[in-house]
């Protein structure tokens, strides 16, 4: 038994996320019907590949992590062709790496990136239009990069998450529900103007909330656009009420940059 | 009533390509139903935008060109920022221009511009894959350059044209049936390298066969990479037939460049 862990890219257009789920096509689904592809009958039904978090309908990755154990004895150089030879051609394995047992690719991740791409131009090329959210208001960048700066730090996210309509329910049957911490440290938060009205959101932490990405960006483009006051981003922090925040951006504009891991 | 002349930029990967077909997304019947949903009732069915030439499922336009009359009185800025608002983010108008009745997107075309980028790296990124042929084959640049250049000039380019099997199945029947010429001009026909292991061919001429630029492509492919003699374009042009020539290139590479109209 090997222990691998893959680093993968994807197009998310068109696939149903990360997660498998009967009858559509997922990105983890996709992986392990390659696994079991290429590994063929002797080694019975191929083990799910455990990704280092969820990536929603739409959203792309560039560096998304996956660990998944096989019995079969290959080199790590077969296996890394042999997926690319075998996978659609929306979903690129970057490397293959033998690594312990333990190794798990969500259970152990410490840190994660995400980038967040806004088009500001009047047309947005066809080329483009899967790759970005194309927005046309009038930011002012300053703001923007304000609002990025105050989620830096350790903070509660319940306003920038998604809103999680089965723990609220098992919570009012059980209102002793030990309920999941919301805390999350982030490390570095900060926008970038790039040529070609490209506007480029780039956030580091320990980890994100379901959808938190998303609501971040949607939340600042609501201040850069005067809809909420300069500055505001601190009290609806302090909120702890997604009411408080603005609304989800696109799945589109956003990308899973990199997983980090412990050294060694 | 007037008549309009629109330029178009489009991602041919989720189309069935450009011609209207019951039951599939074409660019055509996009761009049709848009007209009908900006137009309304009031103004009966939409009318066919007529384009420069077909293009097939999967191959992308940065300047397709199409015409359309429309009764309703609507300034020009009005129609493009409609179009814009009602079509797909996969399909973007670039320009509408009031043009005389007579115009007409395919029987007014005097030239074409086509673009096929071929890419040659290990690891073909998810975001690339749908607008490139990914080929690994070890090719040599000077042989394609010399296939690009026999093809300039005044030919019957009937061996890299599709097979015709209902032309064919009525000349059976009807041995004095007129056949059109398959007879074009290439004006300019050359490979360039680009950075980022891409292969870009660019070919101008008067008009095109059916699959012509993929038929092509792939023949050129095939001289320079060995399968067929160095310089055997001319004698595969003068064989007039398919079988003489190389496999069709995948779709995904090709690009509608532009189309050329007499001046006025």
């Amino acid at each position: 038994m090997q222990n691998w862990k893959l680093t993968l890219t994807y197009d998310g257009t068109a696939f149903a996320g990360w997660q498998v789920q009967p009858g559509l096509r997922t990105i983890q689904g996709e992986l392990q019907s390659a696994i079991g592809r290429i590994l063929g009958r002797k080694w019975g039904d191929p083990p799910l590949p455990q990704g280092s978090g969820r990536t929603d309908a739409g959203v792309h990755a560039l560096g998304q992590v996956a660990s998944v154990a096989l019995e079969a004895p290959l080199p790590a150089e077969n296996l890394l062709r042999a997926l690319n030879r075998t996978l659609p051609a929306a979903i690129r394995v970057l490397s293959v790496e033998p690594v312990s047992a333990e190794f798990h690719a969500r259970h152990l991740a410490i840190g994660k990136t995400y980038e967040y791409r806004i088009f500001r131009g009047i047309l947005c090329s066809p080329f483009l239009a899967a790759y970005v959210h194309h927005c046309q208001w009038k930011l002012d960048p300053a703001l923007l990069r304000e609002a990025a700066a105050q989620v830096v730090g350790e903070h509660d996210f319940t306003s920038l998450a998604a809103t999680d309509a089965d723990l609220a329910a098992r919570l009012r049957t059980d209102p002793g529900l030990a309920v999941p911490s919301n805390v999350r440290t982030i490390f570095s938060s900060d926008w970038t103007e790039l040529p070609g009205d490209l506007l480029v959101y780039r956030v580091r932490g320990n980890g994100f909330l379901h959808h938190m990405v998303r609501n971040l960006v949607g939340t600042m483009l609501e201040i850069a656009r005067g809809q909420f006051p300069a500055g505001s981003m601190a009290a609806i922090l302090e909120a702890q009420a997604r009411s408080a925040a603005g609304p989800t951006a696109p799945a589109s504009g956003l990308f899973l940059h990199s997983v980090e891991y412990p050294a060694g």
